[in-house]
Order: structure tokens, then sequence, then C-alpha cells
């Protein structure tokens, strides 16, 4: 059983169930060369059926525990699930999410879960594209629900809870006092809250101040009240209603028509990474020039003006 | 005393060392209209003469501290000194900086002291953008130093060090075991290692650590061996040996001819930037046309696949 490179028939393999096609696929959209067009190209036009929900929260907040759970929940409900956990870019943060990798490994033998960690480290936007296309691959690979865990600690983390249709904020009792500060900052990307570790001291306080938040802050002109769920992951209480919140904003987004709206958001993003990639690799290109060079040159010297040279630059690379 | 409008004058009075002027500039790069390109066409030959340095580490590793005490000690040796804090884009790990702040107020009264702080929030690649263009204003307002602090968590916060000469990686012992995880990282970005806080137990461990990953990945071939400095930012104890690296390290760029391959590379970086916020701007207008409009509904009924919309995209933006 070989795994197939021609991207047509690798594609096949993957929708057919074969994991190692569909890592090898998801690995040539990582790369990222001229055939990860084509990928997409063939890729798209077999995407659109599943959900997409997205999971962050500070570090600690037991984030995986409670993907663990949902994704035990979902699989007794039938459905196939893929997690794509994305790795924080900074120094500072790294290694929690590879490390809670590992728990997820009761779920390797269950062909209907697939598992998937996207690094950042030296990827800059690119990141945000590449875990976008993978999640293009896995809903063309038939996964019901595929859930985008972030660490949310960056620009990034937050541009790439954008793909999700929900997006689930994880919280515990202790980080009360930072999101006193930021809460609008919350409210924006949150869909559902959950407190985990809610048998800790101060629980109940930070679910009235959420509830109270919510409150003031209704989403989508009142028409969705984010819930605030409590939840002890670890020892799977308050799961079940999370997981019921979660459907019932899905169901929302299919009855409010905003699911489409949230589909074309996040088309219109795609499109600007598309264009800006394509972009800086023709300014890579030319830089590496003659002129390019020249340029830079005078620039450094300050013969002309920032503005001023990348017009010009702009025009060598047309 | 009015604030001029006229942005030849605005800047003339801001270098004269009107603050009220110089905040007013700052403000209106940070709006970002088509003035801001004439803003900065205008200050670019000024600039070139100050030392930027760039400050980053953990959420409670003691940086607004140690650059408290930088600030005085650059003071006393009577140099003007600005500092920019970058405020987090995260809600998870906000407020922190801006708290911090309140601190330094005490150099308000300072004539030769001028502190600013830039938010994130909404504001995606356009923050480093922003970021660079206030050193611009502050290089041109004549300021010998200026002290770039970062909360360091995210892709964004690692971009904007790109504008420091010199970047300063605060730790504290408890630090010690995410940066075993990833200390290729820490060691790509910095040019001086604080370890603050060093009287609690594991810092030397930590600080042991450091010189052995610093030995087996030199910076610059060999040339530049990363220090490692012990600080007590709250009791100014092991400042003034950081504030020497530092001051070892801009004396190594100038005699190496480091600092000019790193402020060219940092101006291709602007130039990049630059005609990024440009072609978002166009597709954006674009988008809202008919035909904009009818090719994101096309796309989103898969009537085409996104890298094919994105060449008719780019093509309706020439």
């Amino acid at each position: 059983m070989s795994i197939p490179s021609d991207p047509r028939e690798l594609i096949a393999k993957a929708r057919s169930g074969d994991r190692a096609s569909l890592a090898r696929l998801i690995s040539r959209i990582e790369y990222r060369n001229e055939e990860t067009k084509k990928i997409i190209e063939l890729l798209y036009p077999l995407t659109g059926k599943a959900q997409v929900w997205g999971i962050t929260g500070p570090p600690g907040a037991g984030k995986s525990t409670l993907v663990d759970r949902l994704v035990t929940k979902l699989r007794a409900q039938n459905k196939k699930v893929a997690v794509v956990a994305v790795d924080p870019s900074s120094p500072f943060s790294g290694g929690a999410i590879l490390g809670d990798r590992i728990r997820m490994q009761k779920h390797t033998a269950d062909s209907g879960v697939y598992i998937r960690s996207l690094g950042t480290r030296g990827r800059h936007g690119g990141l945000s594209h590449s875990t976008k296309e993978t999640v293009l691959a896995l809903d063309a690979a038939e996964f019901d629900v595929i859930l985008v865990e972030t660490a949310g600690v960056g620009q990034t983390e937050l541009d790439i809870l954008k793909l999700a249709q929900t997006v689930i904020v994880v919280l515990v009792p202790e980080s009360g006092d930072s999101i006193q500060v930021m809460k609008a900052g919350l409210m924006e990307i949150s869909d559902v809250f959950a407190v985990n570790k809610s048998d800790r001291p101060e629980a109940d306080k930070l679910v009235r101040e959420l509830v109270a938040n919510v409150g003031l802050n209704p989403h989508d002109e009142h028409s969705w009240m984010i819930p605030v769920c409590k939840t002890e992951a670890a020892r799977d209480i308050g799961t079940d209603a999370l997981l019921q919140e979660i459907e019932n904003h899905q169901k929302y987004l299919e009855k409010s028509g905003k699911k489409a709206e949230k589909a074309k958001a996040f088309l219109k993003e795609e499109l600007f990474d598309i264009l800006i990639e394509a972009m800086k690799s023709s300014l890579e290109a030319v830089l590496k020039t003659e002129g390019g060079v020249t340029l830079l040159e005078q620039l450094y010297q300050k013969e002309i003006a920032p503005y001023e040279a990348a017009k010009i630059l702009s025009g060598q690379a047309d």
C-alpha cells in the first residue's frame, strides 16, 4: 500500500480514509510550493460540509483536556473528528501543546479521529494560511467536526480563529484579573465561554463577571447571547452542557444566515493571504536583482524615501 | 502655543522639543492615512542617528522596572531617551504594560524622556508598521536612545523587534523550563540576556543553561558572544553591567559593519509592509464593487477556486 504522489490520487486516497495519504497531503500543503495551488484547486470543490470549531484560552486553562472530552463525546455520536493544534509562535510559551498531544494519543487507534499539530515558528503570516488550507483538506476528507486549538496569545492565533464558525474561549478562575482589563477583546472573538477548573475558588465570581459582560455586549445585535459554561474537564463535569451550547450555536448560525456571512468573510481573508504571499515572493526575487540591490542601497543612504522606494520596487516587480 | 497642523511645521516643532507636537505627530502616524506617507517622506532624511534597543521577555519578568532603571542611567549620561511600549495583542495578556506605564510617570516631568504606548488590538500587521514609523519620528526628534518594549508573546511582537539594533531578552528563574523547549528561538532574537529577579532560587541554574547555550550557538559566526547578565531591577543590582553590555553590543555593530546590514534588512521589511498595506486597501476597495461582490459569491458557491479567484481579483485591482 504505497502513498500516491499524484495530487489527484493522493486526495482520493485521503478521502477514502487512508491516514498516511491524508498526512502526506497536509505535509504537502504545509510545504507550500507551486503544487500547493493545484492541491487547493482540487480540494476546494469538495469542501463546505464540516463544522469548524476554534478553541482558545490562556496557557494552563485545560484546553487540551477539554478538547479530549469533546472528541470522545463526538465519537460517541459517531462523528468523524479532526483536531488541528496550532502551536504558539513565541519562544516563551512553546512546548505545552506539543506535550498535551501525547495525552491525545489514546485516540490514535480510532480511525474516526485525526490529530495534527502545526508549528508557527519562522512562518510568520504563512501559518494562518497553512492552517486554513489544512482545514480545507480535512473538510474534503469528510471529517464532520474540525477542532482548531490555539494558545491564543498573539495576533496570528487570533487570525487563525477567523476560520472557525464557533469559537470557544476557555478560561480558568485565576484568569479573572487579566480579563477584567481586556474583556472587550474576549467578547469580540467568543461565541461560547467555558470556565474550566470550576471547582476552584473564585470560579463563581468569574462566571458572574462574564455573564454580566455578555449582558452588556450581546453578540449579533441580541440574537446570540454568549453562554457561559462551568466545566471541570479533568472530571468530565459540565462538558455535555458545553457541547450542547456549541451545537446550539451551530444551529443558530445556520438559521440566521450568519454561517454564509462568516464563510464569505473568511474567503475574503483567504484571497488576501494568497495575494500577499504571491507579492512577497515576487518582491524577494526583485530585491535580489541588480536594480533591487541598488534601490535598497539608495534607500539606506537616504537618497530616496521609503514610500518612493516602495513605488519603484512595485514597478520593478510588475 | 498652538500645535501646528501642517506636517512640515509639526515636525519642526517636535524636533525643537515641543512634546505636544511630538505626541500629535505620532498620533497622526498611528492614524494611518494618505498624510502618513507625506510625514514619513519628510521624516526619513532626518533619521539614522538614534540607537534603537528592543526589550522583550515573558509577562512578569520585570521588563518595565528594568527599562525604568536604564532610562534613569541614560539620563544621568545626559542622553535623551524615548520608550515605546507595544501592548500585546492578546486579550489574555493585556493590561500589564499599561499598568506599568503608570510607574514610569516619574519621568514625565523630565523633558529628556518621552514615553509612548502603542496598542495592537484590531491592528493586525499594521502595528509593526506604526511602531517602525513611530521610531522614525522619535529618531528625527533627536532622541539618542529609543527603547522598544514588547511583551514578546507573538509573531507581531517578534516582527517589531526586527527594528531594534540590540535586543535584550529578559528572563526570570521560573522561566527556566519553558526556555528549555524553545531555546533556539531565544538565541535567534537575543543580543543580550538579562536574568532578572536573580536573587531567587534557580537563578544560577538558568544563567548556567543560558551560558551553555550561548556557547553552542554563538551569534554572527563567533564574533559576538551573547552576554548573560544577572540583574535585580527592583534593587538596581546588576543594571550598570547590563547597560555596559548593551553599549558593547552597539560598538560591536558599528565596528563589524553589522549595523548597516541590520538597517538594510529592516528597510527591506519596511518596503514590504508599505506595499502590503497598499495592496490590502486596494483589494478592500475592489471587493466592494459589483465585480468584487460577484467574485466572492462565485467563490462561496464553489464555482471558482481560491487561487483562480485571487488571480481575477488581482487583475481587477490593477
